[in-house]
């Protein structure tokens, strides 16, 4: 069965944890300004500049809000794999973004945890098959406005 | 009424019009090293390297296949206005991916221009209202593989 979350050691698949393997995985990451902010069983908040993100009529550019968004699921299923000694890729399968609101200042997007029954579902196909999907939402956010929001299909396959 | 297209002068709108405003316009363009490979009435073609593209697993980025099939409906919209000398800005309103097979080579974004049915319409409603939308549908292939299928929603503002 797979094991709890070590709640005692969170720094260990934390910010530093994050960010080190998205600076290392993705060579875009860098270049978008990409920072963890927050990252635990809770949720995972990604931050990025507005200047690298932006297009020249003072709007973020539709493809980083994407990108912070869909790097944000995958933050967080890398972690929630990482948290359970689990070694496994986390892919994106299917998503929808709406763009809400031009973002016009630095970005943060906001994934909080599914509910209990949708990680407790995803773990018990990871045990049967190797496998399992989950459905993560995430907001993009320029200060209180929400820019826009996505939602995502990931695919766990364990190695 | 909108004019008819200067077809005689193809070249006015054509890859090098692009590409410069896809490179001065996005600050994100050059990092992804997007290259405009046709560009006309019958739709637009975006080509990628891999590498900037790519994570460490040497898959593409599923950011980097958004982006570059965003662009391409942008790039179309862009110089659909243009080439009808309407001054207006093309806006992301709402898209799904789906991505199909991973990609593990130089990115290919094909944009089919949508049937005359759809392109008339939103010229009627752009001469009506100053604001037309557009659905646009973008393939994003490795080689002949097909790794992620595209579909977004347009508007274009008049100025």
């Amino acid at each position: 069965m797979i094991g709890p979350v070590q709640l005692g050691r969170p720094e260990v698949f934390g910010i530093g944890y994050l960010q080190e393997r998205l600076d290392h995985e993705f060579p875009l990451v860098p270049h978008m300004g990409v920072a963890v902010a927050s990252a635990d069983e809770r949720g995972v908040v990604l931050c990025a500049p507005f200047a690298p993100n932006a297009n020249d009529k003072g709007t973020a550019f539709g493809g980083s809000l994407f990108s912070l968004a869909v790097l944000a699921g995958w933050a967080f299923t890398a972690r929630f794999l990482a948290a359970r000694s689990l070694d496994g890729d986390a892919l994106i399968q299917e998503s929808t973004i709406r763009y809400l609101a031009p973002a016009r200042g630095a970005l943060r997007a906001v994934l909080e945890a599914p509910a209990t029954e949708a990680t407790d579902r995803f773990c018990r196909m990871l045990e049967r098959a190797g496998r399992g999907r989950l459905r993560l939402q995430v907001g993009v956010f320029d200060g209180n406005t929400l820019a826009a929001r996505f939602e995502g299909w990931y695919v766990a396959q364990i190695r």
